[in-house]
């Protein structure tokens, strides 16, 4: 019979059963299950809730059962539900009343919140940690190519000319403050909601801060009907794993443009593609399409746990369980992203000859013959149309704008002197951009100088 | 070496092939793509393509490999990535050049395509077929209760009396454009691409309208590139089914409510129910809640297919691989809930005298008083004033609108007969709502007799 | 005071009006509204639940306040809520009692569900209209271009050659399914809930068929809690749109592309164009770029009602007024992409050379020789793995597919004929694929023959 | 003409002007799009780019301007499509060359990065101090009722006694973290990305450090691509709307609730509810349903977002315009639901008598119980079970947990008290739980000291 089953007449049915069950999901909290069950017990033995002795038991007891999940000899069974009522059997199977007292003063509801806030925890640092290796392999990527130019591009259309290592460095910041939410969002959930009970607290008198002291927490929650019933923090941090899946989309997008034929930009190595089972040609970049694909996996989960948060009264409703499947799937989901990306990038080859070629595109340099003008004494909006006459005037002339001479440019920019039409050079172009965060050579310099020192590379 | 590997000089790394493997969720497709390759190698036979007794070998094999993987003695190994692999590795294992043959003319882009079909058409099938049963247990048990009245809700505020038939059939109706939308979805879906390769056809003279045959498709895909590129049926059968989660979310609402100590209008079975690791007394309405709390991942997983979707070029793109994880776990959350509801309302006991006590609430009966007047020829509008009056009077005077004499009642409402003090039987209120598709016994009974038939129930 | 407002002592709070009033958005429901209102008195009359003469007089009005809105000579006031009380109150101000008799019989949660199918009625219709006007430009966009050849991609690598009509008409068959969803929806919605009153149907002797037949549905609502409950029927259409919206977003992804400087296979009409503020060259696709972006707004709208419906007991809550604004934007989108696309793809430019240079990549034909080897009797799986080969050869040589003489071909592949190293004529190769619905000139022609008499192009 | 359009030869055409414009949403940046553009050109004049006169020009012109738009006395036009453009045109319009110096070094991919910032610091500070209100409400309303119990829920059903305070105290903590993460959001996006330009920086010497000065900014972005190419902290924004959503939807189902007929806890002031046109007795919960439905509002506008970024390449996409209608529609709906619920929330009723009927349900003392026993010795499993065993004894008895004597009680738990009879007072069971964070008075009491003194309430 189920722990809980003192009231019932009627067993649960089977069907029921396999539809109500966590454990084929939560068993991956089991650590921290076992680890807040340690922290309960010492403290209910010091408020003389229970003898020392059963404390004392139960750790013990609770130590071996650790070690079966781990070794993999433990029974999971689904008419036990969740991972926290397979352990509290499994005590009770050795210890008899001893084990019987672990679940004074708490209730699952409390229990769980533990428990998961106690994963994420190590979850969001890992994570973090893999964040700060793929930011690393992108300046490394950047320090070995720093004067490598290519074309930069709004509305995919030819913009500007660029650093590459200036558009690796782009997703270095948007992986920074990728980091910089899930650090506040574990500092926002690292406070124990243990002691809270299913709903009201106890009537027993538990050491809520002891517990949470015993556990690493930085504090207890303030209020108990609150802290079983709030899930917003597992709201939160999906949603700073749907911004970093948005990340890697885009850069995923950028890859999966560079390494087609008509980009021809970088190749990504044999290890990270694979071929097709048709056509003997192929060679794909899997890697960056299934990492885009997989924002979905995101913003699906992130929608899920919204949806099933609306409207729900308080306190804990059973709808909440629902919670860990698409927890754990994204946090699953950004791991694996960053076990294979940082290689990736290591293992990219640039073709530069390639990108030089395409950043030689003499449209790119437009807006430098407009600044120049305002150099000149031209006000800007005058000098932009100017210089769109000439992309005019070149387009119906069938010529590229660097093969004007200077008197066929001043037909439309009276104001050009005898240094515009060598304004073409992209590097010339590159080296002008001394702006804090421009693309020129000295900022980006200077950006990855700032990165090497806050990711402790060499 | 992966079958592909021709053109390759490195190897798919290890973390690459477990992020880009999918055989640990398209396993379950075993079945159609065998049957999908019967039917390739059959009409390959038949055109020329391949020997007649290479044919033979190969479907003698696949129908081997389908007891391997019936019986559980077929081995995985995400090196070979998916079930197409797995099947024609094993295949060639056996076979060698016979077995080699399969893949003439064939694509994984239109075989997936293909085995996915075919689920999809038994899946649909299975649901369609859940939803009727669900629908038979909701009319049984409004057959069995035929006039039992309770308040009707707008706004969660008593509104009006109703039938509790009246109320579960009103899900009865949504269920079956649940089944409507289901079922146009599998005609439009229900047409084979089988033989659009790659991307383009082939240079093999395929009999496409043979295998389309072979496999009870309707017909064929009109365009390769369409048929490869397209996971609009995923998404359109996602939609129905969020759809179908709307509507079990909100039946499990009303149920949550009805055996809550304040409505107590229900009793669940204790099988359907578990009770609290805490609080001895719980018994809770799980199947309820979770099932309201699953609506989440229909939603979850729809977005998910549509963002997964959004903006890729044609045709394939490795992304959509990431299509089957929110589709499979859509239809299995379908099933689930289809097997624990049918059986969760045959053994609901209802709280007759409850339901009718909160059912005599008059106010329940306002609206009829204002509809008599409009059968005395009083304007409806102004009937609606004079009797908003006389509630407002009765709370002033904190009486009940059925505790009013006719003359206390003429004070605000100076049209009403001797009939309206005697006008709060809910009843007869009832009695009197003949009009089609109403709450009256008339119109219920005739619902009834509609779905009896509908649904075959003797 | 309201209509309503009989009961009430205290008035609604002014910020309380702002937040709950709807006529900012439902105004647009006027025309419809004032056609159920028509066919509601009409019947009412016929019943003799009030005077022919009340019946003719709202009427008569209706025609005039009807006027009134369409020459914007009609006041609206959030303290009036909704267009049903706007125009409830119109009437009563010039008819007094007769105008008072209109909502017998009636809610307005019946009236709304009445009026938004009647509006998605016409606007279903307009939206399929538009769907068939977008296919035919494709149609004869790829008509003007029967013989175009280009690379196909998958993975947006280089895969087989394929017609450039053959790759827009994968466009028409998405619309044609999305014209398909749109009219099943209206079909299974177009059933008439005028009579379901509030929640119960009435007491009055209502008779909704001849409403309903009246206003042109195909017949009445089954049960009448459903029918002021359920909003599935939006769920459907937005679901419908979002797919469209998927579509459209996966074409101008593809004009993006090849409107970029690296594919530079079309050219867009500067009439659908605009440039950039600082960059003067500029000349960017944002038709294509936003209706990408507007993928967003069908699935927010989507994600929105279903975030609304779920878990909402039984019948009307007032949350279902949110479903108006997700649901208008979703079709005032779909209507604006309708009507720039058409134009755009019909002044839309190809720059056939530059196609047919990337056309001529040898690669794309690599699965042509393998299928000729299966011609010649080897097994495909050998047949790939030669080729496979082949493709190595060349990358180590530094070499294109096409630069081989046949002894340097026979080294990867014995069985190479004298044909083979001919094998790389783009042309050719799609000659070659007679399958049907694949990228051949025959199979392509009789796929823009069937959509010319499909779409009733000349 | 455009003021980008000197490379044009074709005009705009009007559908395409109406479907790509922003001045119908982006108008309301205009007081921080002047902002931005006298800091910048004060910038421009201090580095030498443009004359001090000029710079004075604009700025005196530019307050013209403002003054013009507040007093609505400013035309707008979708030719000039959005508020950057119809400002710089404004200017050029009345100064000429010297307005037309304006926008050197910009674009408007900077701009308008400026200017959303510059707005979103604006709306979250407001938004902040409205949810700051909102506890202040709820604190008031718990410390004008400290004592008044009520039944707490779990699953919807009777779990334990709890005090009315708690209860609102728990919303009270889901509003601070909002507020936290609201300000943390607003930490991170307060970087100037002004002097980016279109992607690249400026060949101009721009003085970034100094406009994020004069524009309160806490610093500069580091790098120009990510600076315009990325909306991360829209969606963070949208996020924490979200999240704050959910908090108001769970809010408002407990009220909706608590003002039912079968709870009666509570009574709305009829300023914030609406009637029936249909029914008379009905006073709707109008302000709390539609607070629920608009949950909606906040998950589609951040499904919107994400969808909306997913798979851009880098930089900016015109996509990306499509970030302001959701992102101003939540906002406006966080703002309008803050507007009505405090005072809502300050003039509702509470219906003491009926709480305390519901929550002298016998069951809710059940943990009590178990409770006591743990402090006599018994362990909490084997207490748990006396105490169901009790519970199923009442049933099959048909009496209440209040009615047994300890006789009766001993047959199941033989360790009972003489007290154990009489442990079903909810106070004295509220008394007992003096936990941190508990629902005892002690704990409560401390819990509004806390709040009144974090929310400088009196």
């Amino acid at each position: 019979m189920a722990l809980w089953g003192g009231r019932f007449s009627g067993k649960t049915r089977d069907e029921v059963a396999r539809f109500t069950e966590s454990i084929s999901f939560d068993r991956r909290l089991y650590k921290y299950d076992i680890a807040g069950s340690i922290a309960h017990v010492t403290m209910l033995a010091k408020q003389g809730i229970i003898p020392e002795h059963s404390a004392e038991s139960i750790r013990t007891e609770l130590g071996k059962i650790l070690e079966r999940i781990e070794k993999g000899d433990f029974k999971y069974d689904i008419s036990l539900e969740d991972i926290h009522m397979h352990i509290e059997s499994a005590l009770i199977a050795v210890l008899g009343d001893e084990g019987a007292r672990v679940h004074s003063g708490r209730s699952r509801n409390d229990q769980v919140a533990v428990d998961v806030r106690l994963y994420l925890r190590d979850a969001v640092e890992e994570i973090i940690g893999g964040i700060r290796e793929f930011q690393r392999a992108l300046v490394r990527k950047a320090a070995e190519n720093p004067e490598q130019i290519m074309p930069g591009f709004t509305h995919l259309q030819h913009a500007q000319a660029v650093l590459f290592a200036h558009h690796l460095l782009a997703y270095v910041e948007m992986f920074d403050r990728d980091a910089g939410r899930l650090a506040d969002c574990r500092r926002r959930f690292n406070v124990s909601p243990l002691g809270s009970g299913a709903i009201a607290g106890s009537t027993l008198p538990l050491d809520r801060e002891y517990t949470a002291q015993l556990l690493g927490f930085d504090g207890v929650t303030r209020n108990s009907m609150d802290a079983v019933a709030d899930r917003d923090f597992m709201i939160e941090l999906l949603s700073a794993l749907a911004i970093f899946g948005i990340h890697t989309s885009r850069l995923s997008e950028d890859l999966i443009l560079w390494c087609g034929q008509e980009f021809d930009f970088i190749e990504l190595d044999d290890a990270f593609c694979t071929g097709s089972s048709l056509m003997p040609q192929k060679k794909n970049p899997d890697v960056c399409e299934l990492t885009r694909g997989k924002t979905a996996r995101f913003t699906g989960a992130l929608t899920a746990l919204l949806t099933m948060c609306k409207g729900l009264p308080l306190t804990y409703n059973r709808d909440l369980q629902e919670d860990k499947v698409p927890l754990f799937d994204a946090i699953d989901t950004a791991m694996q992203i960053l076990a294979v990306y940082p290689p990736m990038i290591d293992t990219m080859k640039l073709k530069g000859a390639s990108m030089e070629k395409a950043a030689s595109d003499p449209a790119l340099m437009a807006t430098d013959l407009a600044e120049a003008l305002v150099g000149l004494g031209v006000p800007f909006r005058t000098a932009h149309h100017r210089v769109g006459s000439l992309v005019k005037y070149c387009r119906e002339k069938g010529k590229a704008l660097d093969e004007l001479s200077l008197e066929e440019m001043r037909l439309t920019i009276p104001e050009a002197t005898p240094e515009f039409p060598a304004m073409f050079d992209p590097k010339a172009s590159i080296a002008k951009r001394k702006v804090t965060g421009g693309t020129g050579f000295e900022p980006v310099a200077s950006q990855l100088a700032f990165w090497k020192k806050q990711l402790d590379l060499a």
